[in-house]
């Protein structure tokens, strides 16, 4: 009887999974049935814009954190598939830091190029999955959103692909309930021009918040204030910018901080993080974990080691993001098709342990990156993913922290070379400031 | 061995079904055991505000559709309790139109007077209920928030009293995507001083729509205007306020409508409705339909036809609330306890095609007043609950349509006398606009 294997999101690591498997058919290789069930109504996960906020028009949480005005915040060259450089979807080099449809345009563009949707039923949540010890199965219930009809279906394997940037982290603080303005988190941040000419403070110091306060600085907001938990983000910023310790309380619009400052605030964002959220799994194939660079209980940051049959794909903290994603859709069809033989439980555990404790030993961001990298080398020296060398792009990471550094602002005016093509991208012809229209026709015709 | 009943939700209709047990309990009957599970961390359900949007601190859809400075849109002698009036909570008569948080200190004072926290485990939505043909019980899966577990028990009767206020409809309109300020359904609108000095589009007619607008307006903003599809409110409004025909595209600020008019704004709330939403019911179980005042399914508007061991709450749209919840739940444990005997599938379906019919010949709003009037006389007729007498409340929704016509921005300076006490209440001190502070301690110091 032919294999079943569910995978549940249809973003990057779920069309990664479809990818590999697609990849072995073409080599003659019989593939299993694949069923891919996506909650939107179109593929590209995170990637796949919307207006909506909270809720959407099935009642569904909208998946998307993605903002209107979103550029790459790590040089393209370092995120490439291997099996499909930004050279030969656009026809010649563009710059390193590209826009969100810019982007959206090139993953959507790798897939396109495979007959892939066939895998895929849209509008699709999955409600439940629960595993059944007699039979050796799971059964998955999905809701069918257009039909608003709930219906269960067998799997032998199950790849969890639906990422781990779409549950908000929210954090009370003292006085939110009458702060007179608005209070979000960066999940539900869309359109920055909403607060031109405002005093934004963004609650965080990490990606969202450096994104979301520089952005809002691009389209107009008057001031723009970071408040840090442990360290600030020490990059040179502009007059308008400031960075204040820990939010203690708000009090009408007066923000209160750790070190005893006070400022006046029109926004609050919380940028704040995400939380791992699978609801729809059982305590005892739920993976629980903060995010970081090695979670526990993943057998090559893969294989749920309690019940091998079960996969996570992409649930890592991230520097490598869609190479990691095949590297590890690679390994997880491998194992699907009985092509790697997977160790005992405790040899699984003890080598998950082993990373865990090369993780911990890692002291700085460089050591994080090559953390990662040889984590990558590990998978893609296991499958036949191409070698887009990770080595190199660990040199691009450490080289693209030290621009930030420098200036958050400009450091995606610097150019990469691509590990594919060897080619080096050309420049942004006007600065990242400068380029408010960043749709994919004008940011194509400007650079 | 003792019925166990499942209550799903602790807001005004569920908090009626613990009650009306609890009334049961005082006059010394046997109860069932009885288990209410709420998700959110405090009882009240809608009126239990919040400043979250879109997703909680678990994850989880946050209930509450409930904004910061909302008023009562209705006098408050017709949705008084039968068995505790206003009087006697506040100690003296108020002002028929209170805010938000004098309403749920009231409606907080009735069940704190009674056990009924015993009942209720917070943080704990439901996942999912199933019916078992063989054993002809219930099984409820449940998530504790707090520890991250999942669980399931088994139950004699599942009473849904999740509300049908949580979930938007969020119509898509062409443009949105590129607007560039905040598009939001009324569910997540919360402090209107964040629109003090915009142009605010309302799209809708009803009463979020109406109710955000002039609310919208009493904080500061600029201009609301009202886009309406069918017909227009109708309403006496001061001259920054103006109605307009269905919304069809926006492209930048400039909102085009169907009359070929175009204005420009700045903020888009889609006051455009709620979905009743049951994610947790297999299809056999729940309950579709849009807001009207006879869904069908329901036998007298609460026991599920096609499986009387299922019970909703308040699923009708509705004039008549608080009350019409109590004299619902004191049918449905009337029906639980054995006191009453429920007809064949055909007879009961017979009765509610019978009211769907009258429901359908209704004309007027006046109509649909008397219709639900004689719906609550019908149910009231059947158990002990109090007679409240609904007929003079019918009314009293009556003036108050009449009222609002007159004046959309003065209907909350008329008083109304309770049916309960036989007292008048006492009018405003000051107006609706001049109560900028409408919290507890300023509302009952001012009037």
């Amino acid at each position: 009887m032919t294999l079943r294997i569910a995978i549940i999101g249809a973003g990057p690591s779920g069309l990664a999974q479809l990818r590999a498997f697609e990849s072995a058919e073409r080599q003659g290789i019989e593939i299993p049935e694949v069923v891919c069930f996506e909650k939107q109504e179109d593929w590209g996960g995170m990637w796949n814009y919307t207006w909506r906020t909270g809720l959407d028009e099935y009642g569904e949480p909208v998946h998307a954190s993605m903002y209107r005005y979103l550029w790459s915040n790590g040089p393209k060259e370092a995120l490439e598939f291997a099996d499909y450089s930004f050279e030969e979807h656009f026809g010649r080099p563009i710059p390193s830091y590209p826009p969100r449809e810019v982007l959206w345009d090139y993953i959507v563009g790798r897939v396109k190029k495979g007959n892939l949707r066939r895998f895929i039923r849209f509008r699709a949540p999955v409600r439940d999955v629960t595993y059944d010890d007699a039979t050796g199965k799971f059964t998955v219930t999905v809701r069918d959103l257009e039909k608003d009809h709930v219906y269960s279906e067998v799997f032998d394997y199950v790849v969890v692909a639906s990422g781990h940037f779409s549950t908000p982290n929210v954090p009370d603080f003292p006085g939110l309930s009458k702060f007179p303005g608005r209070v979000l988190h960066a999940h539900d941040f869309r359109d920055a021009r909403e607060f031109t000419g405002k005093r934004v403070l963004c609650v965080g110091s990490s990606y969202s918040s450096e994104d979301i306060g520089t952005q809002s600085y691009k389209y107009g907001a008057k001031e723009i204030i970071f408040s840090y938990r442990s360290k600030p983000m020490g990059f040179a910023f502009p007059e308008a910018f400031s960075e204040v310790p820990l939010l203690l309380k708000v009090e009408g619009n007066t923000a209160f901080f750790k070190d005893g400052t006070t400022r006046e605030v029109d926004v609050i964002v919380l940028c704040t993080g995400y939380q791992h959220y699978f609801p729809f799994l059982p305590d005892e194939l739920r993976l629980k974990t903060n995010n970081r660079l090695w979670p526990l209980g993943l057998y090559k940051g893969v294989v749920w080691e309690k019940n091998p049959k079960l996969m996570y794909l992409g649930m890592q903290d991230q520097y490598y993001t869609f190479n990691m994603f095949d590297a590890q859709a690679w390994f997880a069809r491998d194992v699907m098709l009985g092509k790697v033989n997977l160790p005992s439980y405790e040899e699984m555990h003890a080598d998950s342990l082993a990373w865990r404790e090369k993780e911990e030993a890692s002291e700085t961001a460089s050591d994080d990156i090559d953390f990662q990298c040889a984590y990558i080398r590990d998978l893609i020296d296991r499958t036949d993913y191409p070698d887009f060398k990770p080595e190199i792009m660990a040199e691009q990471f450490k080289e693209w922290k030290h621009h930030k550094e420098e200036d958050v602002l400009t450091y995606r005016h610097h150019s990469f070379r691509s590990t594919l093509t060897g080619n080096m991208a050309p420049p942004l012809k006007t600065t990242w400031m400068q380029q408010t229209d960043d749709s994919l026709t004008a940011f194509l015709a400007n650079n």
